[in-house]
């Protein structure tokens, strides 16, 4: 894990840039199936994707047996997105706290800005956090 | 719109209560496929579902024409849920500044509290945001 940590820590304020498209109805705003018709971005799928680009940041440095998950996150939606449009997410590691790393960044779709976030992702073993999924899942379901 | 913030101010203080069940792969931890076998509920599908609890909240209360959309918000992720939990969304109006109504709230699932969140929609009218996305749109796509 320190070897990890040492290694994210070089990357502290470097910008890094991933992209997706609007292309897929599961991006689309719609809390209510009517606003289905705005043909929109929402803010959860804008959020998910502002949470993967962490994920894959974090990815490339863990070892087989570490993942992350994400503990706090926030975001400003400023604009809406259509349809069809490209979104690009820039994003940069601004603070590590023990095995938590602090990501802050904006997104702009092909026109402008359309949000600003902060959020944070903690590394965890993966066969911690199994065991902890399970053994919740076992006590509710009365396996145990 | 006077009358909707006014009626709405009388909601402020108020615990409403909203439920799901983690019954669906959408709901799942998926920002790389590898991850669905933890068979968790993702951070984002959790906020979806608080934003969805802050839409119908509003929707009640306002008149045709007029919609909510999400401006700012936060969520602090502190437990994992497996799959096939029900999960209840605590929430309550804490403010309301000029049409940005402000929410606050907690999630538990069917053993603890797993979340904490802040988040505040804007209401506006529906034909201006159409309005809006459908240029947006065109600009980009060169129909106008």
């Amino acid at each position: 894990m320190e070897e990890i940590l040492n290694s994210l820590k070089r990357k502290i304020g470097k910008e890094i840039t991933f992209s997706f498209k609007v292309n897929d109805d599961s991006f689309l705003w719609s809390e209510d199936t009517k606003l289905l018709e705005y043909h929109a971005l929402s803010t959860s799928a804008l959020l998910e994707e502002v949470h993967r680009s962490g994920y894959l940041t974090l990815k490339e440095e863990l070892s087989d047996g570490f993942t992350s998950v994400v503990f706090s996150t926030s975001l400003k939606h400023l604009k809406p997105t259509p349809y069809s449009f490209n979104v690009f997410i820039k994003l940069k590691i601004v603070n590590i706290k023990k095995n938590e790393v602090i990501f802050e960044g904006e997104a702009f779709d092909e026109n402008e800005k359309i949000a600003e976030f902060k959020f944070s992702r903690i590394i965890i073993s993966a066969n911690y956090l199994k065991r902890k999924i399970h053994e919740k899942a076992s006590k509710i379901n009365g396996y145990q």
